[in-house]
């Protein structure tokens, strides 16, 4: 942590800074600069959390110098995580494909949609039984007896199924009946829900919030991480910006930038990114293309029937296109899939 | 609804159009014009759920024409609505200040609190007890101990209280200490706690979320009214932008469009939205002016020895400076205040 | 400046940092934490200029510890600047209301406006003889028939005239015309005319940006005030934001944190910032409350007949009512009007 | 145009709507729903552009249904572009790829790298001479004496040289010098020079604005199309957003968006994007893959010592490296490199 002091703080200002830092077992280096004079702290800062030494007399200003952030910390833990879930992994060396409808809607439309997806390739099914919608009046998805769907879907094809849950009440359910636990974007900062998604066990895939920095939705999976669950995969789904032409922003750019900060494994969604599924194959061969470890993909057997999200969806004959042009984006990145 | 074809949209697109608006028993309106035929939908438009006319061939958009937002449209509700709490209400011709701590960090703290704020014209108490953190390392709130506290100084000074609660097992424990639920920011789209704040008849204060759209808040409101809820305040607190010289950027014109969309009654909390408590004054004079119902302010004893949101806090003194200041700006927005 | 090394930097690449640094005249205070080494840098950092050390081995990141912008910063020109125009002036204890078309269409529409808005307080005409549209196929402005317009009402009606320049050449030919030059949002990092703007001599009204940080338009200023030119006052017009129930998002906020940044007066546009004339009168009495030395605020003959932005545009009648409205907000903060 | 009444809108407003477009020789189509009443109007619109409907008594809002570019709009001109410049073309089955340095730095620089990125396959170098620099004290360009140093370094190379111009007296000097000109994001709606680009003749490469939407950006190619200059090439380059991890987020959708909606080709910049070399060859695969006729990449013989955007500058050595893993993405793309 840095303190920047004002131009104009006195000497008592400064002394009154250090002494705080010292009172509390740290150290205060003292940096006298032309205009202003800087004060770094040595040691652990929690020490400092109840004071607000940006109200103190003749402080400008504070900079933090190491991130908030310490298990999903790629500082400390430099090499890549691999996240299995039941017989496959996710993570460097593979490309993992879940696809599936934005909503179950029935044991057909589910069970339909898990064999096409499967034969295209993909390993996970996904599907939410618990829709957040923005409208009260719209679809809000088959709760349990979705879930049962998906269970059935796995049993008879052997893909790994990850759901959305959006409350306890739900997860609880889950647990149950899915491989792998989804928090979407609404929910990135339901904390409560993400520390008992720490616990549960369950591998979590942990969407990026509407409006999330990188720094917030690495914190949120230090929430889950903290409790004691390792196997988190990041999801980018897309921001808000003031963009109008796509549902929301896809921030490809994150891909590189989680890599980076981060040791956890990171997939794209370019279908809720987008909103429009004809944008959906050049942004998912982009994401590969920028290392992402895999694509959550939108298909449905009947996109203009669909409950949720139709527009985004891909029939199954695109689906298998897009699997098929992305094989060689597969090997170029070392990547096995298929 | 209006269904916008394409420059070169068939006749056969048009047909199958509106052979799939009237099987549904609506009527379909073609206004063929010189570049492009539109299609507007007359009739009940959520028996068209299960079809996604965007995907129908020759369709260039969609575009709605009525909010999804019923109960709270000012459309059907022309009259604004007054929100009681207890002994005050909220609404035209009332200005209500709720301030008090970021947190509730103890017993003494808090009601030494409350009785300043009180002295000074509040006649809402608030105080965190279930705080939400970005990082799982922060002070995360004294939990039921804290809504004690809040009730202690609710018996103690007759103010009402307001607590925000970020989970159900956090709602079940509130409702018997609190006057009022308050849903913070990064819950506003928790879509299962806001259908439980509907049932729980508390009014509810619902804060507008980091990135939300005045539609999504109008939105989300929806979830709670639509459960029976019709108590329900509108919180502005700062939405999210580029700008990094204020926390969040607060969105002042949300009070007049609110105005014009609903009924619901507005407040402001510019503590959150600047996170600098020396622009908290000048912005609270605004939010009055331009016509809010109330203010929402931070207050604490000591800011420099907060454990939350310090940096925004005002302490007694400058709150008291701030209500004395407000006086002859409710006056001339014709509220009684005092 | 301040340079944070990575946890991991070798005692080299901390011995390369402060080379580089000496070998420039400045001097480098270590100061070694528990996790990461920092360097502070004492001295002119101009003298850094032409190296990158964020891209030297071991360093983490750089933080500036001074703002670029010096002659308009208020820390070191801790007194509130008023700017002269002609006989009024611009700053602590006058509220400046500059009124008048979007457009100037017209010489009768220009002159009749400009005798009503002067009636009703107004102490400067604006109008937009270069008007920069969006669309190529939009109304472009009437160009120096229109600076003549407005320099005979002027005449007319003793009223200062503000009149929007869009390149070197319309600089040029306002010069001889009006009494204040101002530069539009999309011009505010059009650094060419900005230089000139501050060679011209006139004083200048400098917009934000649609998507410019405090920081940039304090940098866009400073390039002004460097030509020598020390009379201009800024203007916030909203922001771009995701919220689309306005057309910009007016960030009030801007008012305390340009005060506390800048000796600058700084006025506010609510017409172009919210696009909605029912929306204009409550943010007009926020950005006076909230301490606005002025306002810009559009007013239209006709507003269903105007050129440009008749949407936002004020009738006389009811700017005239704003104006008596806003009397006693004038004078709670302090300001002369009327 | 598509007129949408209030829910309560009078006949007589109706009729008072029908009455104003009729009476400009256009048809208006009605289309009277259960809750509210829509007009379409059919006909030029144009004649419509000194009223404002949505003033009119009872209009609750406009709808517009065509877009206001026309020239550059794929629906009236389906095959895409390819825009010649000097020998080489860019478009479909071609990538291209233009590098070089942030800013025009001396003759050495400059011709040092550009026989380094021509032997690693651009085509075109780039080079600032007129840089846009956000404060007044850094480095802003060698002028006239960088484009003299492009011009020998075209000569030398056999390289296409593209030069930024930031005001009509650079244009009127780098016309002598360049194969094509460039407008900067800051420059996007700086309309008089985008016309003056349109009469100059040369190709232009226009590069979207920091906070542009997409419509807006093809309405400031539609402002030199308009002129009678059809060869333009669109540069997406990252957009304003609230992340700060990197310099601005990059908008890959505007990749396929720009192919839907525009017959010109789009090329991508992901140095400025992101602001970090190590996040460019990602990224760089990433537009290949998702669509981009080609990359404009940021190259510096000596990234450390750059007088401008350094951090974002790769070595010659990594640009080879990214040019040679390009190769197969070009290939899968369907395009020639190389």
């Amino acid at each position: 942590m840095i303190i920047i002091m004002k131009p104009n703080a006195s000497q008592e200002a400064v002394n009154n800074i250090t002494t705080t830092i010292e009172s509390r077992g740290l150290k205060a280096h003292l940096s006298v600069g032309t205009q202003v004079t800087i004060v770094g702290v040595v040691g652990d800062k929690t020490l400092l959390a109840d004071t607000n030494l940006e109200l103190a007399d003749g402080v400008d200003k504070i900079v933090p110098v190491t991130e908030s952030y310490k298990l999903v910390n790629r500082k400390f833990h430099p090499e890549m995580s691999t996240i299995t879930v039941g017989n496959t992994s996710i993570g460097p060396g593979n490309l993992t494909i879940m696809a599936g409808p934005c909503a179950v809607e029935s044991q057909e439309q589910l069970m339909e949609t898990a064999f096409a997806v499967k034969k295209a390739g993909a390993t996970f099914l996904r599907g939410g039984a618990y829709k957040p919608r923005t409208s009260p009046y719209s679809f809000q998805g088959l709760e349990e007896e979705g879930l049962r769907y998906m269970k059935e879907a796995r049993e008879a094809t052997g893909l790994m199924v990850v759901c959305e849950v959006t409350s306890m009440r739900a997860l609880e359910k889950a647990v149950n009946y899915v491989d792998m636990i989804q928090i979407g974007a609404r929910n990135m900062q339901n904390f409560e829900l993400l520390k008992e998604c720490g616990k549960a066990g369950l591998p979590v895939l942990l969407k990026r919030g509407l409006a999330a920095t990188i720094e917030e939705w690495l914190n949120a999976a230090e929430y889950i991480i903290s409790e004691g669950n390792e196997r988190i995969v990041l999801c980018e789904r897309g921001i808000r910006t003031y963009e109008t032409s796509t549902r929301n922003t896809l921030d490809l750019s994150a891909v590189p930038v989680i890599r980076q900060k981060s040791h956890l494994p990171i997939i794209v969604d370019p279908s809720h990114a987008t909103g429009v599924w004809s944008y959906v194959p050049p942004l998912a061969k982009a994401a590969v293309a920028a290392g992402a470890d895999g694509l959550m993909i939108e298909v449905h057997p009947c996109p203009e029937r669909a409950l949720s999200d139709g527009p985004q969806s891909l029939t199954f004959a695109n689906f298998e296109g897009l699997t098929k042009e992305l094989k060689p984006y597969a090997s170029l990145a070392g990547r096995t899939f298929l």
